[in-house]
């Protein structure tokens, strides 16, 4: 149940607290699932529920305080946590808003996350109770939140070396697991079911497709249509470990690998090792951005950029964009992500996942090989 | 990649249009998964991604009109949607909202859900600049979607029973999948594998726990102790097929069973007889809480319900409570999962998942055995 050391908390409240006081922020309040997690521990699929909403205050000085429903508080109590306040949730009448209304009391200026790749998850009704009744302020806190979030400790860092080798067994595996003739969603079963034999816990994201030379969009779910020779399947995995993602896909050549497709996995190829070569701590991910983006020869794709942070969730801050001026830092895990418009219409997508270092970044994932592997 | 015919999402359509009609609503706007799916049919596990905004918007008059990054417009073209508009995302300058406040313009009051069970998924900030530069108001229309949604298509009962029957027969391989020995995680990813292989497309929910005659809490992850003689061992699965959840617990006893646990499960199967009994249209939720509640002799336990709604999400409107008084309808899908707090401490919950009709409750699980099952 504990997937940390309780130093690894602590560690993560200091920084929030001092971040807090250079913000002059006298507490921050979360209520989404990757920051209650980061900052309590507290890990259950139990948010696939829309429910109740669960809260946690981390003061500028002082303990975290937990306001949740009374079903979470035996898990609660397995963290590091000792400040627990429960009601019986759901409850129509109040869920918990004059709870934390009162656990925020004599706070002036608390900080919330509200900008980018946020959101609410509470009615925003409550929020609107709970925000008249307030007699302070709420200040997007996001920049905080990102920048504690982004760099990842040794003990993360571990997680996450073990799912991304997980996902890259499994994708090791696929000439067992795919064959011509095999409906795209069995494909998709049996892929799921190689990454929970070696040892996802689960696989909250797998999309991917297959088309002959390429195929139409990346974020679908599979048709029942078989794999036909000179397809190209693509499958991107979000598998997970403890509550850390890997997010990487590979192309497979079924039967044979039609030239447009050899020549775009080329492309796609060299723009990795481009990004690999560009990603150093010092760098900004827009010239990560460039580097790909120059590799690829210019033109643009509709994915909106090339590559993210990577951790908690299937994507994080940064962005590969050329607007993001975020500076790798060690410690960072991002994917490398170049997707290419074909002449035919269809596209192709490359995704490794790496970590920044002082020197040259290490790969999380197992690289993909040079030439579109044919199965 | 279609889910449902034309027809059905032509009726979600009228149906809504009418009650806004009756609201006095000029449009609806939705930004989150189960509503933009429910009326578009767009379907993906992108929304794992946080990172960009998704909006669909439903005028009184008219056909649907879809907001959302460019990344899904492929996707969202082989829905029924003809009226999509896309940008560039994410783009921290303006990540859809002035393109969402142009197909707004000219609305003077426009549903958003805001209540019970919630949440806005889009950056707060962006909504508030949102709501500054729309000249209309947002009124909470959390009601209507309840409505609209609790009561499911002869389509939708057809993958909700799918979808009940794939969890039952891997629940029926219990005796081939559980072991005394097992670690209690390698338990969950057995069974996860066996969802899989029955036919589920992913298992976005697996809770559970084991102990000795009765277990802790029921939302927690499985820890990696082994499971023991005299275990009481329970796992609560939310698979999904095409997009809709089983959401129901089976309880085994490892090895023996102690006479402390074969009372528990026999009050609860009793319990759920009763429910059964009073799970009638025309009757209320408070009616079939208090039939469990006096089952169960009284008592309260931390769950805070005796059972919730089912369909596309995990948990859906109503809630099985003392307060809720929706009615029950022929067509409403729901969960009948009384709880108890056990004299030693520990808890036992079960669960099963029911079709209202005119007459008596079909069942879509296949009924839990009457005693206590030994493996």
């Amino acid at each position: 149940m504990i997937d940390f050391e309780l130093a690894e908390f602590q560690a993560r409240l200091e920084r929030a607290q001092a971040a807090m006081a250079a913000e002059k922020l006298d507490a921050l309040l979360f209520c989404t699932e990757a920051e209650v997690r980061y900052f309590s521990g507290f890990r259950t699929q139990f948010w696939q529920s829309p429910t109740r909403p669960w809260f946690l205050i981390l003061p500028r000085g002082g303990a975290p305080v937990a306001v949740i429903p009374r079903i979470g508080a035996d898990l609660m109590a397995k963290t590091w946590i000792e400040d627990i306040r429960t009601w019986s949730s759901p409850n129509p009448a109040d869920d918990g808003v004059s709870l934390l209304a009162a656990a925020l009391k004599g706070y002036a200026r608390v900080g919330l996350p509200m900008g980018a790749e946020t959101s609410l998850r509470m009615p925003l009704s409550d929020f609107m109770t709970l925000r008249a009744s307030f007699g302070g302020a709420f200040v997007d806190c996001t920049a905080l939140v990102k920048s504690a979030r982004m760099v990842k400790s040794a003990a993360e860092l571990a997680i996450l070396r073990k799912i991304c080798g997980i996902g890259s067994a499994a994708f090791a595996r696929a000439p067992d697991i795919f064959h011509a003739g095999q409906p795209l969603d069995q494909a998709f079963r049996a892929f799921k079911i190689a990454l929970l034999r070696e040892g996802a816990e689960d696989v909250p994201y797998l999309a991917g497709a297959a088309g002959q030379g390429g195929y139409g969009d990346v974020i679908s779910p599979p048709s029942s249509e078989a794999l036909r020779e000179n397809d190209v399947l693509m499958l991107d995995t979000g598998a997970v470990l403890r509550g850390y993602f890997c997010d990487f896909d590979r192309n497979f050549a079924i039967g044979r690998a039609p030239d447009e497709a050899k020549s775009a996995y080329d492309v796609l190829w060299r723009a990795s090792e481009a990004g690999l070569a560009a990603a150093r701590a010092g760098a900004t991910c827009r010239d990560l951005y460039r580097a790909m983006h120059d590799a690829l020869g210019g033109g643009t794709s509709d994915v909106g950029r090339y590559g993210h942070g990577l951790g908690m969730q299937l994507t994080e801050w940064p962005s590969i964009c050329a607007w993001d001026e975020t500076v790798l830092q060690p410690g960072m895990t991002i994917t490398l992500e170049p997707s290419l418009n074909m002449a035919s219409g269809k596209m192709m997508v490359h995704e490794e996942n790496i970590l920044i270092t002082e020197g040259a970044p290490q790969l999380l994932s197992e690289r993909a090989p040079p030439e579109l592997p044919v199965i």
